[in-house]
């Protein structure tokens, strides 16, 4: 019954407790089943006694033989998941599908988020153009970061370097007003606006999103238990109604650039807002999504360093500054919230290495962040600018755009009846991607029209895709 | 009114812009007051006609300003934030606090994470020994992985080399059986928890967690909304009373070394939890959270391995096989639900960096990972032994000890009358840290005693802990 190689390449102990085991799993030794003791299986296999009581103590410690002082070893009960010998209950319940939650349920049936398979495609939105990311300088921060690494044993999950660093950075470009500990590193934007909606939101409050809007806030604030209303859009953003009955417990934006149209919401409406959530008790996630690029004037404060009470909470990613891969946010939470989000993060397990943040602080302590996104910038306005005389020479007359104020995108509407969505997916087909503005309306509204991304793309695959939009369109 | 400095370090346009926004915000231009033109402007300011355009057109952008053709510039209305112009029930609502949802409060009142502020301390549990960590050789693939970046374009969240490297070890030493593409990368451990537990339990379902157990499990399935019951353990762990009203929809265990008595859970156990998961319908989080550490023996293949039908999801973490500061786990998931899980972590922004997920599949493919943890498992177990012998020494009549057959940590438990939150407490002022066994029991019992790390500390540091443990308790 049992067949010990010598040369084979796994050794005596072994081959003889995997084929005890075997035997006893397939019921060739039942359960309660006495073994030889380990001197007369060691006689009759010819194994030292040290080799089979090894294998032995293996087994026991697995629990397919039960041991007791001067007896010989037992085969355990149990050890069978044959099938045939369950319940009928049992069996019925057990081939069930697996059932998963409402939540989970929501995930597959919503639109968000798009999933773009393989290479990514000219015009697909929310990509910065790594290849023109500095990574000789980044992999230099990198190497430095881990080599270092064994030096740190202090350790809080927010690296205080990269705080420092951001804050700089975000007090002179954005205007923010915190302190270095109000920010929080998460793997994801994403991550950190689903924290702020969990941590603010009570099944059946009402949350607010602009419509259209960021399809990742309409499924994290509804995760979250939250009532969303849809608010649709005037020339300066979100039009607040405040003679609507339910005042929402958390309104979502993108003032610097209102994801998908591309427009800075003015001082005026900022303002508005504000006092809004002053006069309702109402707290403001604030997504700075690609704040760093803006192509007109030099960017209206962010609405966090505007609030005279600390009801704003800012969002931003490194993923368009430097490019997609970075998986980094960064959450900016008001002071006396400092604690509850970072326990929250601890939960939630939303840590990053901090190797990586102390690469990423020395990034930007070293220039060579602001340095980018100064390079980046000309070279997306004059992609963007690139975009919309291609789009006006291919599609002039089907597709009306308006040049954003910043970003990475642009959004074209159809003039003509057109469905977005069939368009979208045959321009997929023919190689440029795009998401259609329906899918981002919350709404009520039969408008149509195409987000692009003309960032990651250079002139002449900017130019290319225009031609076969065109063409598609025609 | 403005005053311009011709030798600051500020442009004029940029003086002059930041001067008229703060005259505005201020009130001291009046909305609906008329500027004079630009030309005007510059005349009286003595400056180029291009500079006060500039500012002119900029402060519009941003909202301060309306313009039209031909006209001269208005300053806009709605730009105060004073308090005084609100209505009364608005200063009210906004001086409220900021109110928290309930989940948000009960993390707060949560005994969990503990949180370990500054240096890690000895027998401070949870923590490899990152000193003993092929820091160099780590160094080297993440440098590499740096700068292969900018070839990498197609970028799924989940990086195949890394699948496959893990996947590999996870057949050969944990007896896994899946498909590459079954393992998530996220995170952390707990960021997986939190999906599973999101994904399958519907509030009020039941879930069980081993009393004592994992205080991460207790908070993400309670988070998730289910109604939480502790089983306790026996000798061979959780004990399963398949006589209980209420059959639960998701079970959590720790099978390879139980947490945190560190015991290892028998086959005779894993068949049954398995039978009852079959005949009930329940799935199961297996939590191998350091179960490359094995002492006694081979260990007992993992739960996910043995089932007969996709029930169970494994969830692994690098941070322990490595060091703490890597920030990655893994989660290996039912191949029927490969697409919603991947849509999950998608959704809730739990991804991480391909750069590092490319470091770590080189690191695991050239041997580097195994051969750490071979030689990490000798260290640790002779840590183990030693830590065993101190506390014998020191303190032996007070604490009751067993060998755990892998892992980090070690439960003691204390014979006398002890509260172990006053000790743990005390014990943290004289500069050891551990975790108290009263915190993580979930269901009604008296026991006291010690969660203890000996992994991170070499013999010197367990024998100084060990002593000052020995005061204290006498």
């Amino acid at each position: 019954m049992l067949h010990l190689a010598r040369d084979s390449g796994a050794t005596l102990t072994r081959q003889l407790t995997d084929q005890l085991r075997h035997l006893i799993t397939k019921g060739r030794l039942a359960p309660g089943q006495r073994l030889p003791s380990s001197r007369q299986l060691a006689q009759s296999l010819a194994l030292s006694r040290n080799t089979v009581s090894f294998a032995i103590e293996q087994l026991a410690a697995e629990g397919y033989l039960s041991l007791a002082a001067g007896r010989r070893p037992v085969v355990a009960a149990g050890l069978s998941l044959d099938r045939r010998k369950m319940s009928p209950r049992s069996s019925r319940a057990g081939s069930e599908r697996m059932v998963l939650s409402s939540w989970a349920r929501s995930l597959q049936r919503a639109d968000w988020p798009p999933v773009h398979d393989g290479r990514p495609r000219p015009f697909q939105p929310g990509l910065a153009d790594e290849r023109e990311f500095p990574h000789d300088v980044w992999s230099r921060c990198l190497r430095r970061a881990a080599r270092n690494a064994p030096l740190r044993r202090d350790r809080p999950i927010n690296h205080r370097p990269l705080q420092e660093a951001l804050l700089g950075h975000l007090v002179v470009h954005r205007g923010i007003k915190a302190k270095a500990d109000q920010i929080l590193i998460v793997p994801t934007a994403q991550s950190g606006l689903t924290l702020v909606a969990d941590a603010l939101l009570e099944r059946g409050d009402h949350a607010w999103i602009e419509s259209p809007g960021y399809g990742g806030a309409n499924v994290a604030l509804h995760a979250a238990g939250a009532t969303v209303s849809a608010i649709p859009l005037d020339a300066q953003g979100m039009a607040i109604i405040s003679s609507r009955k339910e005042t929402p417990r958390l309104i979502f934006v993108t003032p610097s650039h209102q994801y998908p149209t591309g427009r800075l919401m003015p001082i005026g409406r900022r303002l508005e807002l504000l006092r809004f959530a002053e006069a309702t008790g109402a707290c403001i996630i604030e997504d700075d999504y690609d704040g760093e690029f803006h192509y007109e004037a030099r960017p209206v404060a962010a609405l966090q360093g505007l609030a005279t009470s600390p009801r704003v909470f800012y969002l931003g990613t490194f993923s368009k500054a430097t490019y997609a891969d970075i998986r980094f946010g960064y959450l900016v939470v008001p002071e006396a919230l400092i604690e509850v989000f970072e326990r929250a993060q601890r939960h939630t397990g939303m840590l990053t290495s901090i190797t990586m943040q102390d690469a990423l602080a020395e990034f930007i302590a070293s220039g060579a962040y602001l340095g980018h996104i100064r390079r980046m910038t000309r070279l997306y306005k004059s992609r963007r600018d690139r975009m919309l005389r291609a789009l006006a020479a291919e599609a002039g007359d089907r597709l009306a755009t308006e040049a954003p104020a910043g970003g990475m995108q642009l959004l074209a509407r159809c003039s003509g009846p057109v469905n977005d969505r069939q368009l979208s997916a045959r321009l997929l087909d023919a190689g440029v991607a795009s998401r259609p503005l329906s899918s981002m309306m919350y709404h009520r509204t039969n408008e149509q029209g195409l987000f692009l991304g003309f960032a990651a793309w250079n002139e002449k695959e900017i130019d290319q895709a225009a031609r076969i939009l065109g063409r598609i369109l025609r």
